[in-house]
């Protein structure tokens, strides 16, 4: 089984790949951009792709609810892996030589705290695993790279400090998703879903109106996004995660009265998460 | 008079406040980032700053959502700046001589079907005008930058092509912020006020009772943004901005209701919205 995810290697998407994954025979597939990531889904060149969709400090990565919009997937599963950051460097670094820290911008912004304390520079890479193969390939040792111990596996690093974000509740979550006439739907109690809803004319109270239908049949939501139509600034649709199954009953009647109301409904998914 | 805003020299940010400020005796001072600008007005650096907070196309921009929770401001002015995206050149430069476009990715994805049709290869830069100011460094005539207008006037650039944005509907909207106890307080059918609503306890339903209490008071709202408490991963707080001037009695009525349901409601700012 083909697995799209995004790369490249060392990432916390392949920590996430792998993990999901780890009783299937699968043969996992790179790819540069969460955008072909969805792409490949939905092209049939792969069989299930694993993206991104939110993070707990960053909030919601809007690259994957865009691309959501724009591709004919079914996500079909979920998936929260814990986000612990480590100095990694070449074996036999030490600390008090460190005098740069490498990795993407976020990653370093949840580390502040520990490079104010070492009075570290720090230097940008496009992702926490290209910065640590970097130091790999540099053979830095007055260099650190801001990355996961999945990294430090990837390109034979150490772990010189572990555990040095500020912040202890960090963790993303990432759908799994495949072209939709192939899809299994969840039911019961644990069960999810994830519906698009997007209005079809422009007045106030939209989202208001939303809820209320939700709320009135004692549906629970447990996540509210909205994106610009890019219409007219202004105008939204809005991703609305709910603790039912789409087969639920109740879910069923939400959905033909918010058609009924005149929004346009479409059904990306039915999931139970799972934590890595 | 100081402003604040975010750079290089160049930028739809340092258009966006030459316009709203026109009419004022303005010191421009440039900063790096959206949380270097927030902190000097709240350290106060400058008199006034003015920052990015949502694109038509990209949605919020979430750095400014996350810096006003940070910094003790107050927004007092909102402006709407219609983004255009031009292929600009050295003088002389031919269009049919252009193998490479440079801008950042948003910009480059929004010109997609433009350097797809005269097949040009990419590159990317930190922004529209640090790519316009390469195109002029480097004197190069095969390479062309995706940036404004004002961008070509400022490093004195030629538009080779006018209006090569696919979407013809882009603007973005920015605040302009000062020190909280300066503020001036906007009142009248065309005021509105930015509120941060924060939930004390972790329940369902938390957003539709917020929605409800201003749909009660038939109060409209502008804009709803939930952004992560950097809690727990799924916990929220809410950006709410409302189409009543903060003095208005329906207002501090809503404020009192969500306070008695035991919300945190912090006043962010009252304004008139300015089409620059």
């Amino acid at each position: 089984m083909k697995i799209a995810y995004l790369g490249p290697k060392g990432t916390f998407s392949e920590e996430a790949a792998v993990r999901y994954f780890i009783e299937d025979d699968v043969e996992p597939i790179m790819y540069s951009s969460i955008f072909e990531v969805l792409e490949a889904v939905d092209e049939g060149k792969v069989d299930k792709g694993i993206v991104p969709i939110e993070n707990a400090l960053e909030g919601t990565i809007t690259m994957t609810t865009d691309g959501l919009i724009h591709h004919d997937v079914w996500i079909e599963g979920e998936a929260v892996l814990p986000v612990r950051l480590q100095l990694l460097g070449n074996p036999g670094a030490k600390l008090k030589d460190i005098k740069e820290v490498w990795s993407i911008p976020p990653a370093l912004a949840q580390c502040r705290m520990f490079t104010r304390e070492i009075h570290a520079e720090t230097k940008h890479y496009s992702s926490t695993a290209a910065a640590a193969e970097a130091i790999q390939k540099e053979a830095r040792m007055d260099a650190g790279a801001v990355a996961s111990e999945w990294a430090a596996e990837t390109f034979g690093l150490e772990v010189i400090q572990q555990d040095i974000h500020d912040n202890d509740c960090n963790s993303t979550r990432f759908v799994i998703i495949t072209k939709s006439p192939k899809h299994r739907v969840e039911t019961g109690g644990k069960a999810k879903s994830m519906l698009l809803i997007t209005p079809t004319e422009d007045r106030p109270g939209l989202l208001a109106i939303i809820l209320n239908v939700f709320s009135s049949l004692g549906i629970n939501l447990t996540w509210i996004e909205s994106r610009p139509t890019k219409k007219k600034l202004g105008t939204y649709r809005f991703f609305i995660e709910t603790a039912a199954g789409i087969e639920d009953d109740q879910l069923q009647r939400a959905k033909t009265i918010l058609e009924t109301y005149g929004y346009d409904v479409r059904t990306l998914g039915s999931y139970i998460k799972k934590e890595l």
